[in-house]
């Protein structure tokens, strides 16, 4: 008998139909002698449904105080969903019982709209296991030290999910979702790309942060603190299939490197067009000039990717970074009004037609030349690279948006990560 | 300074806009220096969406363990409330917070689905009202002993209002609805048909019993206990008229009789045609022949509300009741399968097409002849009576159905209720 955490998205929770091939997915879990615990999300659309309510009537600022408001009104889709997925279960005769954050509790911090957990009551869970009940747990949400309802931000069923797997130790945590698993890239671009059977924590760390959305990353970083073995896999196959099969089926996100069957070098390649580039030109090269640049826009609440500093030439400098697109035309303003006046800097370009290609695996760190070779093919196809940054298992280069999808066929390729054509 | 209860349904918040109205309104009472605390509906049509969804996947036995999933869900929508209306309030300037049941905490018994309040902590409400904020309350909903979410079934947020108003001992508890005021009778049937200033909370409690549609009859019952004023009035009005202006307007639910201006002996004509009639002719007259006919009624959970026995004759009695009119065709099978047979009774009769007709006054109590002048008035029309029954302050009489409108209109005249005819 194992302890099981199963997670299903808003897709998979999306209509009665849905929650209740849920059910008896669950249902046959149980049935097999396994303690199941479930983090549905809300249902499809749900979620968007409220705040565009709240959105409607908050005013001009969004205080804390507000904040408050829009997790009350935003955790409501998880409560409908454990509620009802808990009444499919006892439609199925699985005895179950649910239950929201501040329940459990699932005690998190008061940062509103992004919550961290920080500590799992697992006994009165536990005690309903021990009685022989499925449990049904709210994702997404939490309750802080003021009894003040919380919720982890975007994508934060995953987090939840993980972090109550490893509250209670679980033997595995299964994520089921709308894809079968974790590929060496997005089908959609390379119909070639294979599913991986499991990849390391690290290369998922990697490629959940260079835009893969399969798992959202604080997930994938929660799992890998505290060891929780973790299968993505697809919600869609029949819910009657074997369930030896079942519990093979997916990408395994694993810890052990000596599990790790696949001996390529790269293990996938991760890439998103979400970003805009920024650089500012002739900078005298003093001490502190990044956090000069870097300082307001932090303080703007802009997040940085990429950041790039050419070696000095002449006592000036250049200076490139990444933020979001959607943060672009602001980072342009702030640096020009003030920041480039601060620095002494000779101009301010920008170019938000950029995409980021990224070549991710463990087996880099003990290859050489793999960073070379990636440069090698993208040159061969006469794509001009305009930024670089590398860490120990991945290497990402910034090229121009319109070759996104030939630089990461010819990549896939090129690393012998082809497969058979996927079947559409 | 008071402390005055809003309580708002779910037409006053049935979209953002009237959201952003019931805001305003509320706005407008804490700016002229009134500590505010409102307990807001579920949007309209929100519960019956959930409990809809429920009902897809429910299991055909409805055991507590659903009831109490029942209860997680339908309890949302008023969560969704009170953050809207929290941060609409924040819009408008004003310093607002919103709590679930389980948050100020509303203590109730274990009885999903229909639970009953125990007691309501005014610790975490007072000090927020002491620090000016205006405490936004979810009606509906509580919380057990056990950390479950219970619900007050159905209208139950009339009743949450009251209880929270008599918790903080608040000035007066204000339930803004469709209508304008409680009316001496339904102005859809007597268009002469009057706003009552104020009226007793028997009267209303008898009006409520009888199926006037204005308050939720629990909550009338608390009122009376706790001996909360309770105005009843309008949401359409706009939001910005004079305080001064809409303090007074709709009716005041009063419990000194000295406050009472209209000495009417006769307040008001309830009447509904939700029941139907049920006769079992020659009954031998024995000692527990009611429980006999009664008991197994009951034990199929059907409601009776009027009970007749007519004197022996014979040693054989008649014996009438009404049920409600969707428990009709299971009553009367009930009846002649097994308790006509027990009770050696001749025949069993019914007729679904009747309704009840109430005058309600507390002046019945020091007047004689009020039932009399009620029985000829109904007899000059013409009209036969086919089931009397009668309290201190009210009298009832069963007629054919078809004769409602003419009744009601006839006693209203009687009892020189008529005022100027409503504008339509």
């Amino acid at each position: 008998m194992s302890l099981i955490v199963h997670k299903y998205g808003g897709t998979s929770m999306g209509s009665t139909e849905r929650i209740r091939n849920v059910s008896k997915r669950v249902a046959k879990w149980a049935r097999a002698g396994h303690q199941m615990v479930v983090v549905p999300s809300a249902m499809s659309g749900e979620t968007n449904r409220l705040l565009a309510l709240a959105k409607e009537l908050q005013p001009a600022q969004v205080t804390p105080a507000v904040m408050r408001e829009l997790d009350t009104v935003a955790a409501t889709g998880e409560q409908v969903s454990v509620g009802l997925l808990s009444i499919a279960l006892q439609a199925e005769g699985v005895d179950a019982v649910s239950y929201a954050g501040w329940q459990v509790p699932i005690d998190t911090d008061s940062s509103f709209t992004k919550a961290r957990i920080r500590r799992i009551d697992d006994a009165r869970v536990r005690a309903d296991l021990a009685a022989g009940k499925v449990v049904v747990i709210t994702g997404f949400q939490g309750v802080d030290d003021g009894g003040n309802i919380t919720t982890l931000g975007r994508g934060g069923s995953d987090t939840s999910a993980v972090a109550v797997a490893a509250a209670l130790e679980a033997d595995e945590c299964l994520i089921y979702t709308d894809v079968d698993g974790v590929y060496t890239t997005d089908p959609r671009v390379v119909p070639e790309a294979r599913r991986l059977e499991t990849v390391s924590f690290e290369e998922m760390l990697e490629m959940a942060s260079l835009g893969s959305k399969v798992l959202q990353i604080r997930s994938v970083e929660f799992a890998g603190k505290y060891r929780v073995p973790l299968r993505v896999l697809s919600s869609f196959t029949d819910w009657d299939i074997p369930i030896e099969q079942e519990a093979k089926s997916g990408t395994l996100i694993t810890f052990e490197e000596g599990l790790k069957m696949e001996q390529a070098v790269v293990s996938g390649i991760a890439f998103n067009r979400d970003e805009a580039k920024i650089t500012i030109l002739g900078v005298p090269d003093k001490p502190g000039v990044a956090f000069r640049i870097l300082g307001p826009v932090a303080e703007a609440n802009i997040d940085v990717d990429m950041i790039i500093q050419n070696v000095s030439n002449d006592g000036k400098t250049d200076f490139s970074f990444t933020v979001h697109r959607n943060d672009y035309p602001r980072t342009l303003d702030l640096l020009r009004s003030d920041v480039a006046t601060a620095t002494g800097a000779s101009q301010v370009a920008g170019d938000p037609r950029i995409c980021k290609v990224s070549i991710v695996g463990i087996g880099m760190r003990s290859h050489v030349g793999v960073a070379a070779k990636m440069f090698r093919t993208l040159s061969e196809e006469g794509i001009n690279i305009q930024m670089i940054s590398t860490s120990e298992i991945k290497t990402s280069v910034v090229i121009d948006e319109k070759y996104m999808e030939l630089a990461v066929r010819a990549l896939h390729r090129a690393f012998e990560l082809d497969g058979e054509p996927a079947v559409a």
